[in-house]
């Protein structure tokens, strides 16, 4: 279980690097695997490249050795994607997650997608985990053409955000075993798992890594009764965290679970009284507060009244 | 497991019932636990009101007591359909399947789907069962209205078509334990049995019902290795005699394994040479004439060749 | 302009043939060309072949004979609809609006519904009419389709309903001049007429005869301000009564302008005070009242208050 | 009628600006009433911001002062966007057009996009014009929101790209009389002016300007008849040189007609011959050649032996 973090931003917009330090400590001790920092739920794209490169540095600085730091990375243009993974490999980061061009939708086949992931991996310093993330860009990578960009010694993975349960088996089914397939949906953890996921990199996880660490472990270790009964608290809080909140209710949730979520970027917009409530009684029922730690009620409470 | 069976047509066009009786013989003895007649794969828009009677009549001929006999129902008013589940009952029916209306698609809001099911539930002799089947209809039943309609005494189970697994499990999540929830998606049978569904009516079970019922029997008993090792034979092929090859497709693939395919009606069109083919490889593929029966590689054959 | 108008049913559910027959008459002073009735505002799918039958012989009666009269049929088999177009005939319909089949929607290629029309042509003793409804059914008609089904004597023109005005008008480019392409869209009904449609078939129409009209008699007179201007005012009125009010608000509306709209069927819904207010806002800007006749403005209020 | 015109690219990637120069001197005598540069067309996405600045310098010296100078822009963020318009403004341009962002879609409500429109405006040392552009965005902007934006001062009009025309009948009748309302969608570029359009804003009319200016000085005559008929040679090539084709094949129908298009930016694709072919095939139908200047034929062979 890998955690996108959000990037948080003062009231001013400056990047927050104290709270951004501040949350990846307290992960430390969650039993997650690793980081990706400026994912889709990093608001990349609202940062400046000198923004980008403080907040991987920050980052590297507070990812114990031990755990996997991997970049968000991506641009319009393969030229400009290379400069910069390039950049961000420069700065530490172990991997990137690269996501899909998406600009010009109709004009990405599947086989200029192809190209377009092997020029970047055959010029990257570090290796590159695809990302497909229909939701927000439009484009699928279909499960035939992970498996010609699994054939490539730099390309050693995917994070596949979509809820198509039925491709991500098929893309599992045709890739050599050790090229990981990450499901990036959280309502569909438990069953992407069992098709034969190797792990997750999961906004909602942000909010309950616990959580999704049991169901992580529990799936692996075959109690699969324990995991399908987790899933179900997990479902609802990553459906509210993501679809329907959107990344505002992800930092609001991130406030009341005791971290630093802080603001959004324009033209995002931050919770509304009613989000922060729906996100308050989730997270109640989900059981965050016992499970990771004592004093979380009186935390909520503030969390919600100072909305 | 429960089989959704097409009905075959005679050259000329009119009901083939020996072929029918035929195909329902041999599967009784392939561990299935009953069958839809008329439902989408049944061609039931293709037939008039006399000849779902005759078709009705046969199956429950050939189904022997101790299996559950379902007849697919829905005609485009409530009281359209009303009409229909009486006769269907009358006809020897054990439960509908009454398909969501959609030629209105637009004016089909959750709330006038609870009344519609409601008034057939209310007037219906035998036990109704919900189905939503989004790739023809255009519309789906939320979770929510599945447990509001699951409070009825006459509603007893819905067969879920879509292959959003996510839903599939709220839904299960939502209703009482007793309340059927069967998936109607091959391609994800095992998630969706793993995600707590009761069982399944797969069309593409016609074809390789051995493989459905062992990946069914395999989840329930916890052998998720197997199941999911017979998940990945059975999907290609579902999804070739489902979604790409549609009833023509299935009809053919029938013919190769054994079976009575028939005829389809127009404007539906026979499977053509490449369709064979393509379906011959998977039929291989997922060894289903070894599962069956002897000889099955010579019919494989002659079906090719007729085609 | 045609009129598609809408089945009127009384409160028991039984067709209000008076009611048909006393709309007609009023339709028949307002300069309409003629009528399709069992269209898919006619309810068609709510009416069994009986209640169609007498919906027909009873608009035969009242429709003159210097008007055109067109029966909407269109079941979802070639020989369904062959049977219905027969009977639909001998009922007394000069020509059939069939609508594309569309139950198994992924099969219904381009190829396949050339043949469809080109066999129930072949059998249709009156001429036949296309009818592409993509809002209702999914599916479209290419302008290649149409003008290769545009070859056969017997098919004599095309109502399209959706608003793609691109699609319509090359449609009109590749068909010979004869062929007859109507608009089924009234907010486009304007600029159809630009690109060269020969008429429209418009559920809005029942509505607001009278301006629909003049749009047609303005743009086919080259007075494209006064077309313009009538459009601006028939786009509001046409968007209420089809998409956001559907037939309950289209009969609700035809109440409060003096006709006899009826109840619906079930699964519909008659439509609420809401949308009745909607519709007497929009009636009144649209100048309907005073267009038409006096003593208007009362009917309304006793349609408001009786809704 | 506006040109978004291309950055044409040498073939190692660098901006052509002697190039630029060339094709806009060209279109300087067509009759068209200003550019676009960095709009979507532009492949602005795909170039640093230095890269940026250079292609509009180059503009600003080869734009007379009596035609419009308009800079593409939009970032994701309102704050990065405000940046780029001020550059872009310093760089020269007379005005700018300003994409719907779209990274985050399902957070893009009609609200945020008030927001970030009136922030924009509020900064910008320039007019504003809307760019909805829903073929790549995703998001369409409603004519209610257009009208609200269209009350702040430094907003001065909107490019729709979409072919709703009903849309963008809707945003005229509801915005005041001197907003400007321009169609960026080139298939419905005649009845986009029949329902009242100032012009429009068209990436076909790079490749066709004479023609593009033709149906709007016919449409705006009154010469309607003209207008289709010049349409009707319009279509397929703006259906060709945009959907279809993509910048790829703009790029080489611009190096057919005598200007020079240049290579494109990986990820997107050059044309392929085949591309080339239906292009050459479009160019000569719509009579491109003999309208604009004496030994353009020549000039088609090299464009095609060439590709």
């Amino acid at each position: 279980v890998v955690l996108p973090f959000p990037t948080p931003f003062q009231i001013g917009g400056g990047v927050d690097l104290p709270a951004l330090r501040s949350n990846i400590e307290r992960w430390n001790h969650t039993g997650v695997n690793g980081y990706v920092a400026l994912g889709s739920t990093g608001e990349r794209v609202h940062l400046e490249e000198r923004e980008c490169l403080e907040v991987l540095e920050a980052t590297r600085e507070a990812v114990p050795r031990n755990m996997v730091f991997i970049a968000g990375a991506g641009q319009a243009s393969t030229i400009g994607t290379i400069r910069e993974v390039r950049n961000f490999a420069e700065a530490g980061a172990d991997a990137v997650l690269v996501i899909t061009p998406h600009f010009y939708r109709s004009a990405m086949t599947q086989m200029s997608l192809v190209d377009y992931y092997r020029a970047v991996a055959d010029a990257s310093p570090v290796p590159v985990l695809l990302y497909s993330m229909p939701p927000l860009t439009g484009i699928s990578l279909a499960a035939e053409t992970v498996a010609r960009l699994a054939e490539h010694r730099n390309i050693i993975g995917i994070k596949d955000s979509s809820a198509d349960i039925v491709n991500l088996a098929e893309t599992i089914r045709l890739v050599p075993r050790e090229f990981a397939v990450l499901t990036g949906n959280g309502p569909s953890l438990y069953v992407a798992l069992c098709s034969g996921a190797a792990g997750a990199i999961l906004a909602a996880g942000c909010v309950a890594p616990r959580l999704a660490v049991t169901i992580y472990r529990a799936a692996q270790g075959g109690d699969h009764h324990r995991a399908l009964e987790c899933q179900r608290k997990f479902t609802p809080l990553a459906q509210a965290v993501t679809v329907r909140h959107g990344i505002g209710g992800l930092k609001a949730a991130l406030d009341m679970a005791g971290y630093q979520g802080g603001f959004v970027r324009a033209p995002l917009q931050p919770a509304g009284e009613e989000t922060r409530f729906d996100l308050a009684r989730l997270l109640e029922e989900s059981s965050i507060f016992e499970d990771e730690s004592p004093g979380t009620e009186e935390r909520q409470l503030t969390g919600v009244s100072s909305g």
